[in-house]
């Protein structure tokens, strides 16, 4: 895809050693790999050096050093992205800069309700962190248990909460940067209002670390709530869904933090494939929403107001049937079923994957196209759609027929991505609701985006990083 | 302060009332005169005309003409900025592009909350088409009732329900903007996740015109609350003000949507100076916040929660006195009070603002600092502090010395500003929370901004805006 470039010289390799010691570097090839290779879908690279700097100044010293030669830089977070983002290309022009020495939570503020975290630090132990001050760190995801927040600023990170909390965008107030130069912006405000000028760190969340290196950032904290419920609802369909969000947010507000919307195929392939779940109704629907709601107030304040708009759905025709987790055990069974989709998927026998959002008013019309279109170009594909659908964001992988091998249902990706990616288009979606582009959807990207919208973000490139060294061939082609 | 130009060409005058028509444009100067005159701080430039545009093509149609003469375009909403960033510069190098007649609210959709509405609508008739339709559309300021929300979104408004609902930067889910070229992007998505790529909207948010003219913008709803109290308290300190803050967010969560704090000062300029207002309490006070909480849920059912939080308030020693509203009319009252600050500061005698943040917790002393210090250098002057505290905003407005006339004050504002701005810095703050920077902050910005950052900002603007057409001299020198 990319011109192969030279490989790394080996007087710059020598300099990047220099530059962080015997400890920041990885160069053998044994220990280098796992740092090339994505945990799903094959994508793999290879470089001479991973470094692996312990501070600021230490990344703003390897990026200083591979500017002046022109070298490209790939960051990398928890190698945990789905898009290629973090892997290298094949050619050994690249190092791969790992932030997990950077890991130092460097300050809290309770009064303020921000954290000063670096780059490498957990998703999780910031999760912790902020619960060991009795405040909550609202982003919620999969991999929480190995992803980086580093990772979480540059895909600007979505996940189960974002209905209430917003992305990782929302959730950012500073960031410390290492530019492409090699200098050190230190934007590490902790400010709720500051409109001094453009904003400039909106360009470095979400942006895939082409623009430069997250090293540390300045996040927001919240209240953490008090009460909590946990309910398990039938609906006949992504209509009837999307009208139940409609009830439960007019009656309920922002209590609503998550709404999963889950097909029957998914609770099928869940039950057949992964132990340790259980169906948790009687009979079968065709689809569930999984839905939190929390807020401050006594424990168990909100179990009469959950049940009291249930009932009213039910009386509305909304739902077919309904119940609320009677324990927090019962709660985490039902939230482990739905992480455990993932593999349910798999354990089905694999699907093209899709990270779409539509308007939630065009989510029913946008199930319904999608569907027909696959099952027209591919009889027997079988359906299946889960996704956080509180924001528009479904995961539409359809699954291959029972009849078909794994490696002649992929070599359909393209012609599926673009069927599935023309109905969002269509719906004015997006086709990367929250994984981001990397190198997966870079083409779809170039396909689907306006001119005049890539040419900026061409514009903004070049304005940035003129020498091309962030992460190349990712996000923007060079 | 940027060096006089060529005025505007005939021949370029004479395309550009071509391009809209004879209801399009103003070439009197006598109806130019109210666009080039700021309503506070003496703002006043001239063009040879102003171009009311109808449509987004119109508005591109001149950008395309002036891109291609090299004429400054100066982009004007409501004109109720405070800083400059609407007027023309004096040397009749510019034209003024107005965005009155582009009004329209061209949809709203309830399933996915969202309203779609052209620059030119002023914010009120946002808020009352949200209503009709039984939905929130939360940005709430002094000028909503002129001001329109393309400049709104230029300027990143705050005001009143930040604490709960964010800036407009998280109200704007999509724009349509006409670029310094004169090509139109429409990037009027609805969606809450989109990670295809740099999120260009950022740039244009909070960028007063210098990258572009927002055209129309997708913004989002929310439920219309149902239950709301205010509350009025009158607490020792700021610091006493901060930990109530702490308190009822804690039990209350974002139920709390306002959290105003107001010195005692500017209670007695109300009260000698601006007829119809009476202190809500018989004893005086040091400080006091106004209080607003609000959630779905029955009308009244908050009243109890509140109270309950503000008895343990007071049992902790957070506040003085308090009064929960016990009517909508006294609320209103309230909130009058509140909004006729800024005209009580005038009546007073006027003052030299400063529209700072610093952390939360930083609050106290910020306040405790630039009261010593002003004072030390300005014995007499009066001190006036109120603002969005919730969000750590203070317009901090030291009101001249009962003895100095306002000429003699206002020739300090520059030293003024510097002690002020010095202390703001130390703590990490902005010298500019929700106002922006227009030409009043440009200098300020210049000294306190990192180098690091304004070589972005500057690079962003060439690399949009090679030309340096989009309101020059606003917010980056060219």
């Amino acid at each position: 895809m990319n011109p192969a470039r030279a490989p790394v010289p080996a007087d710059v390799i020598e300099r990047l050693k220099t530059a962080v010691g015997s400890a920041g570097y990885l160069d053998d090839p044994a220990d280098i790999a796992p740092y090339c290779t994505s945990w799903r879908d094959n994508w793999v690279g290879r470089v001479p050096l991973v470094l692996r700097p312990q501070s600021t100044p230490e990344v703003a010293g390897i990026v200083g050093i591979c500017a002046e030669a022109g070298i490209g830089v790939v960051p990398q977070g928890g190698n945990t992205g789905l898009t290629g983002a973090a892997q290298p290309h094949e050619d050994m022009s690249e190092v791969i800069l790992s932030t997990s020495r950077l890991k130092r939570i460097r300050a809290i503020d309770t009064v303020n309700d921000t954290i000063t975290v670096e780059a490498g630090a957990i998703l999780k132990e910031i999760q912790n962190a902020a619960d060991r001050a009795d405040r909550l760190f609202p982003l919620s995801l999969g991999a929480e248990g190995s992803c980086q927040i580093g990772g979480n600023i540059s895909t600007n990170a979505g996940g189960v909460q974002v209905l209430r909390y917003g992305n990782m965008r929302n959730l950012v107030l500073g960031l410390e940067v290492v530019l492409p130069d090699g200098s050190i912006w230190n934007g590490l405000r902790g400010l709720r209002k500051d409109n001094t000028g453009y904003d400039m760190k909106q360009l470095f969340i979400g942006a895939e670390g082409t623009l430069g290196i997250v090293t540390a950032a300045v996040l927001r904290l919240f209240p953490k709530p008090t009460a909590s419920e946990t309910a398990w609802i039938a609906v006949e369909s992504p209509a009837a869904a999307v009208a139940l969000l409609g009830l439960v947010r007019a009656r309920l507000g922002d209590a609503v933090s998550a709404f999963e919307l889950i097909r029957r195929s998914l609770i099928d392939f869940l039950l057949a494939g992964v132990p340790g779940h259980e169906d948790p109704m009687r009979a079968v629907h065709p689809w569930y929403v999984l839905m939190d709601v929390t807020s401050q107030g006594p424990p168990g304040s909100l179990h009469g107001p959950l049940a009291e708009a249930l009932a009213a759905a039910q009386d509305s025709g909304f739902i077919r049937d309904a119940l609320i987790a009677a324990s927090g055990t019962q709660a985490a069974k039902l939230w482990k079923m739905r992480e455990s989709l993932p593999e349910a998927v798999i354990s089905a026998g694999g699907a093209i994957p899709h990270d779409i959002s539509v308007p939630l008013s065009r989510i029913p019309e946008f199930i319904e196209r999608a569907d027909a279109a696959v099952a027209a170009a591919y009889p027997g594909i079988r359906h299946c759609a889960f996704g956080h659908v509180g924001d528009g964001n479904m995961h539409y992988n359809p699954v291959r027929p029972v009849d078909w091998d794994l490696p002649r249902f992929r070599a359909e990706r393209e012609r599926i991505n673009r069927i599935v990616h023309d109905i969002v288009a269509g719906l004015g979606g997006s086709i990367s609701a929250e994984h981001g582009i990397g190198r997966a959807r870079l083409a779809e990207l170039e396909h689907y985006k306006e001119p005049a919208e890539l040419a900026m973000m061409h514009a903004v490139k070049r304005a940035l990083d003129p020498k091309g060294i962030m992460n190349p061939g990712k996000v923007v082609r060079a």
